[in-house]
């Protein structure tokens, strides 16, 4: 894989025993971005959500005025006020019925909910002129397509931008970034269909001007099956139910509530996501004294088996049409059973008390937590790698997206925050995966920790200091934002 | 949906607002099976196991010789051994290679795994001579073909007998039936393609040699709709998650492991079930006093919401071929993955010890348990309802499955028994459906009952007691076993 660009200054990077094309993000290419975006007087960024608002509030700052932004909404819908809030109006062109702004723009930035792009794409294709650009922020259409035997119309551009991180990070290391030459969410960018010429340039200069540090290739498939995967694996459900996982054990072995949490999920969210973020995951082994190194690596051994059955089971899941297929059924069920919350539950009662009272510095470095947590994740690089991806996509899907962007804001505000945050189709996922990593690591991993009779095989962690992805990480790391996000 | 019959004495029974057409089984009626059978000369029945060996077994006791049954296995297969201690030898033609045994049959009873029907299939179909019989005992390929837009071969009869409960039950009961007329598990029987024009006789005479107590009618299609929905809610998955959750509570609200363990696991395979499997729904609601009433009451409530969700997704997910599709997938996985035993976990050693020290008439009859359970229960009763299923199939797939063949194994021999005594495609759904259940218990449910601020919505229970399932399930206690299953 490798791409042209006549505006911006392409770089190669050596990760692992490949070469990977990337683009280095930064303010000062802000004044390419109109050149980059050439033949576009209107950029439509369709929808509200997290994605939409933070994408094009980035877009608009960042263009300051040079090609003309406007958010298009579903007529009723109750974001246009958000979205006024925002500074997006109807009165200068800057917001108006998504249809009529599809109709209106050149690039079409389609950031609606996936149940609606699978409900309203015939009608959405059909208002799209030829010869302009068609832009996502993940692949989940694609494979709704493929598994219908359809294709994106012939006469437009498809391209894709995809931040690896949630839209309120977008957004927040954007604003917090503005003194120190930008700062946003790493973001991978895939050329699908290039039906002007323009395809790679417009995709690079959307990436760059929503503030990515880095930006690498991918294709659409390849985004959407590591995407959904990687969100229904360590991203989302996976830590989900490693923290619950832990926090029962810990509690059994006589922790008070508040301690069992703060092992678990302040332990996960706070320092090993923070140490992992500068320093990688052999950073944070080393950071352990010989004991805690001894229980992580016997933690980190009961885990990835578990994580490595579980991540393919959910790959083949998205691979095969199904997973999409279950996220367009449940969007037809939750008119009558909306998605409840999941912070009522006691764990999570507790956390609230525990994040009220917290001293981070006081935040256990749990060792077993770690382990745990870095095998489960350390699975998941292995599975990706095993199916073909990218390492700057395995990098940032299954590490970078959990430590930068989502992590800081679980611990900011609580996993329940964070899944009430996400897209649906990731609320559903970490609904339907969540459990079964909780079951299979009490059914499975916590028994060989604790069997007495047979110790735990320790071929994965044999395999763990050797391993690749520590050197990807440390080249991914120099490119990491010039600001650590703070989440108020 | 009617029948005619030439050789049993069809009844009408009146469930609900709605007239079925019933058979009767009992071993008066072994002497009409050649006739019901005839034509066929060989019974073939493929595969060993646990409903294959329970079918074989049961099948050659109630011909008594007046037709041969011989078992088919994969050449090379170890379950040899076991068929010919029971009895089947390669020397008198009732043991042999599946594909020449399969050749040699005019009723092919198909009851090797539906991974192995799925994969098969093709080679099995080109080895039915015109004009044969082809069973099964629940509707898999039949989903499976129709995801893949197949069909069954043209010129077989295609018919179906599906006993509403695991295959040690099945033979458990004819066995210990024998000395008062038989008794077995109930079954349904579908006839999918009938070119003989015996195709229903067929059917029937296979059920009540088999043992059914009665025999009702269903389709094809209905059947592995309700089955695998079934399995994945109330029947396996549900009990298993309901039970882990409850397990969780009480343990939180101070009880001993022990004591917990008893009142969520133990009260709900030994009480609760045996006093369903007797006196219905209602009539376990009226074995509490007035404060056991108002607890049940409650947690029904609670419990009632999260069935019924949870119960339409996995109706959906079923419907849609995704279950199916999963279970082709994991399949393929499980020589790499094999599916771990869930019995290392903590809660099921304590069960170990439990049943172990367990003296029967101590084990409580926990108010709050019977509520969940029940509300739960309910919920796939309503949503089998609404998705159009017979009353028949749903008192069976919803409730006697369970407390009459299921529950009472739980309670013998633990729940991990169950689990692993299971199909594959069972096991499989268990595994994925039993954390859904236990977390948005633990996440809706239970909160719901403890929130001091807002009671629980009672519309669910106001439903019970004039609810149409207790007439039904009355009717059908007329016809249940003559004999209480006992399990060694």
């Amino acid at each position: 894989m490798d791409f042209e660009t006549a505006v911006f200054d392409k770089e190669y990077i050596t990760l692992g025993d490949r070469r990977e094309a990337i683009i280095r993000g930064g303010r000062h290419l802000f004044d390419r971005l109109p050149r980059a975006f050439d033949g576009v007087n209107q950029i439509g960024v369709i929808g509200w959500g997290p994605q939409g608002s933070a994408q094009a509030q980035n877009l608009r700052d960042s263009l300051n005025g040079a090609i003309k932004v406007t958010v298009g909404l579903r007529s009723g819908s109750g974001s246009f006020d958000q979205a006024r809030a925002a500074g997006f109006r109807e009165e200068d062109g800057t917001l108006g019925e998504m249809f009529e702004v599809i109709r209106a723009s050149d690039l079409v930035i389609l950031l609606i909910s996936d149940a609606a792009q699978a409900e309203l794409y015939d009608q959405i294709f059909a208002a799209l002129r030829p010869g302009t650009t068609l832009g996502f922020s993940h692949g989940f259409l694609l494979g709704h397509l493929t598994a219908a035997g359809k294709q994106f119309p012939a006469e437009v551009d498809v391209i894709a931008v995809c931040p690896k991180g949630m839209g309120a990070s977008v957004r927040a290391l954007y604003v917090q970034g503005k003194e120190v030459n930008g700062a946003g969410i790493n973001a991978s960018f895939a050329v699908q269909q290039d039906v002007t010429g323009h395809a790679t340039d417009r995709a690079l200069a959307w990436s760059i001007a929503l503030g990515a540090p880095y930006t690498f290739q991918t294709t659409l498939r390849s985004e959407y099956l590591s995407d959904l995967s990687g969100e229904r694996a360590m991203l989302l459900a996976g830590v989900h139910g490693i923290v619950e996982s832990l926090y029962r054990r810990y509690r059994d072995h006589g922790m008070s509530d508040e301690n069992a949490f703060r092992h678990s999920t302040e332990s996960v969210t706070g320092p090993i996501s923070k140490i992992i973020s500068k320093d990688g995951l052999d950073g944070l082994y080393r950071r352990l004294d010989s004991d805690g190194r001894a229980v992580f690596a016997q933690a980190y051994s009961a885990a990835y088996p578990v994580g490595v059955e579980l991540t393919h089971e959910i790959y083949d899941e998205v691979l095969s049409g199904n997973e999409i297929n279950s996220v367009v059924l449940a969007g037809q069920r939750l008119a009558r059973f909306p998605m409840g919350k999941i912070d009522q539950a006691d764990m999570w009662q507790v956390g609230q008390k525990v994040r009220a009272d917290r001293v981070e510095n006081d935040i256990p470095l749990d060792p077993f937590t770690a382990g745990v947590f870095c095998g489960v994740m350390m699975a998941q690089v292995d599975v990706l790698l095993e199916r073909g991806h990218p390492y700057s996509e395995i990098a940032n899907e299954s590490v970078i997206e959990a430590v930068d962007s989502l992590n800081p804001y679980m611990h900011a505000r609580g996993v329940a925050y964070m899944v009430d945050n996400c897209s649906t189709t990731a609320r559903l996922g970490a609904r339907k995966w969540a459990p079964r990593f909780d079951y299979l690591l009490t059914q499975q991993a916590y028994p060989a920790v604790d069997n007495e009779q047979q110790a735990v095989d320790t071929k994965p962690f044999e395999a763990f200091e050797g391993h690749v992805i520590h050197q990807v990480l440390r080249v991914c790391a120099e490119l990491r934002p010039s600001v650590d996000i703070f989440v108020e």
